[in-house]
């Protein structure tokens, strides 16, 4: 594996999360594999779990970890081939990217899109001109419209819970005050059209994803209709993509409390976090033992880590 | 111990204080014990002093170290149980300070008082639901009242330099030009009244400390009486606590000279740093021989060791 | 070696880049010299090939490394002895810099020019204060007025693929939107004035660089004249030593092309990056065979790694 952008860049996603949840049992077993190897951690957006459960995993396979916080606006980026460099860019991703991937054996890069220019976002202008140029291993930290180390984990927390061959698992648009990227919903809809659950997605009309991710999955616009009988339950809001990047203002309330849970088939709550409480998900939802939502993110740390191993025995 | 934030999490000060004057001599005596752990510190507020000598404390030990500046407006987090996040809050602290327990083993975390409110202060609000929902053992870098570390880093020296066995401990306020916290007088008071030194503190009417931390502190409002025979004189500025953040304007000058060290038993100067040289005190007394500032600050090192190290010893 | 701030810090530039080559083979060999040693890395202004890589070279000799981002207005240091701190700055560097000494084993500090005062820059004020005050072995990560660490890995790359004996190495000086500093040409400079090589610099009337560097080199104002039979040609752009700080617009394009590199003898180009494309050199010499930016950004990871190793050796 060379890159980790999407579930489209491993050969058995299942195999995968087996991985992980063996590393989460013995997470020291591989610790001399990482061993004079450097992970560098490149955000041109803010992270919490992800650049803390990314260092942890590395650290754990016995790596060094550099991170580098490249503020847009402070460090900006040069995209355009042949540009002539007279304005508020101060380095071509192609000399930047060229030079940290000589200074680390594997990357990781997190760079949000725009939300405002549809066509840019979506053929991930960053993320695939930094792969061209830095030569070594990628791991996207989430990009403008994937985050695969969050649905990896979150197939391992379904993979942990789950009571039947093939569960149930809605994925719920749910309202929120801000314009959100689609990175996690994307993310989720293709990992989850590849994981052998029966997938179903509801969300206000308006709110439909890019069908590249969503075509083997189930779209039901009524929430009622699509929670029942339900083992999983992930809430996460999104703005627009056809209308792209707006917020819509949905009739219905679609924040999810416990009346609605009722009919599904007790399920489990899960959410990448970070929620905005009592408006995504009522309190009560989120503390009681359904909830997931701690569960999911620890695993981040496994899910890096079994990516992090697979590249690290690549290049050993 | 669990927790590392007041003197009374602590059963025997001085035992502790004996412990990291050990660890000063031989650093690296116990550089396995915090192997696989790893130290996740949280900056709510910025830190030169107490970043650097925790985190080369935690290296001594074998920890891996991640730090997190997660700035109030960046980053902000809602505290009040129950809130509908529709505002400025992006993650409740219930789940950030959950998450962040799942990836580190021992958290240290550091905010500061916003000194508008004392009663919202003097209950830390942040630092006790930090506790309670991150369900690892928490150290205290500078909390809202209290800055443990320091004290402990101060009786350290006292107990190097001091020459008799009751020593005079006067803490002086000092003059500052911004309203700064009273986090490292209270605790320096709480530590003393515990240390069994000859005890005064000497401020201007109207910088009375909170009485929880001063009660078996003498307290005497003519500096030049409270200067006399000291041994050590613990100069430091903090805004007032009964007329909360404010700066009041002493008649006298408060700040400490070298005519008014004549008054003492040759005594030492300490300070925790930054200092505001000839505001706070005369560079000819920070400079001179009797000055125990960068003792003071070396010792930062091993009173974090120490801690550490008790704590390791607890959950290994 | 107790200072490396300039090439007159070192008895012998050619053997410290052979013992760099070496490390480029080996950069492994000596991974247990650093053990229990901590470097920190202080910038005053940003950085990113020089973090990563001095980060990497300390890592490489098994060394701890501690990273400290003081932007200059959130922590302002006071750098007059004697002054009265009533004002913005809120430590004095003396304090600043024997705290930091006393945790770390060796200090990198970044401190760029402000380019008003001539005087200031060129005494380098925070430098000499900080490297009198730490007491520990200092590297300049770029100071007002030189970049050591730069120019040892750009002879080092010079070394690496020079065909004769006396290779003609051109600095030329290079268009730019901003003022900038004067560090790299005159550190560059300095270090091709002690490296056996014909060294010629060119740059448009008034952008005559200080003489302390410059004494040794030809100097010719005419571009084309310079570059003939060039071996090495090294752009960088700077803003004027004599009218300081200030951009002149020089009246031809001083911009690098493939026609203007026709005059050499096949040369070489050379950059320290990051680079304005376009603007400093075109797109087709950045990208052709002829480029050296990439393996003089690879270079600056043993050239550290060379300087760490021979402090640590003094003070192992």
């Amino acid at each position: 594996m060379k890159y980790f952008t999407t579930v489209n860049d491993i050969a058995d996603p299942m195999a995968l999360v087996k991985e992980a949840l063996k590393l989460k049992k013995q997470p020291y077993a591989f610790s001399e594999l990482g061993k004079h190897k450097t992970l560098g951690l490149i955000f041109l957006n803010p992270s919490l779990r992800t650049r803390l459960s990314t260092q942890k995993a590395a650290m754990n396979l016995g790596m060094q970890v550099m991170v580098m916080n490249i503020d847009k606006e402070g460090w900006a980026l040069e995209l355009e081939d042949g540009a002539v460099m007279n304005g508020n860019t101060v380095e071509h991703i192609k000399d930047a990217a060229a030079v940290m991937g000589q200074y680390c054996d594997i990357i990781g890069i997190r760079c949000f899109p725009g939300l405002t220019d549809k066509k840019a976002d979506y053929c991930e202008k960053i993320l695939v001109q930094f792969m061209h140029h830095c030569k070594v291993p990628v791991i996207s930290l989430e990009s403008a419209t994937l985050h695969p180390l969050q649905s990896l984990a979150d197939l391992m927390t379904i993979e942990e819970k789950k009571k039947t061959a093939k569960p149930k698992v809605v994925l719920s648009w749910a309202p929120h005050i801000k314009a959100l990227p689609q990175a996690v919903p994307n993310s989720f809809a293709e990992w989850m059209c590849k994981a052998g659950v029966e997938f179903v997605i509801t969300h206000p009309a308006g709110y439909e994803l890019c069908e590249d991710y969503t075509s083997k999955a189930k779209i039901i616009h009524t929430q009622e209709e699509a929670l029942k009988g339900a083992d999983f339950v992930y809430l996460k809001n999104w703005s627009s993509y056809h209308d792209y990047g707006k917020v819509l203002s949905p009739s219905e309330n679609w924040m999810m409390t416990k009346s609605k849970m009722e009919l599904t088939n007790n399920a489990h709550i899960m959410h990448c976090l970070p929620v905005r409480r009592n408006v995504e998900v009522s309190d009560e939802l989120l503390d009681s033992p359904q909830s997931l939502i701690l569960q999911q993110a620890e695993n981040r740390i496994y899910a890096a880590q079994a990516v992090l191993k697979t590249m690290l025995e690549k290049i050993s």
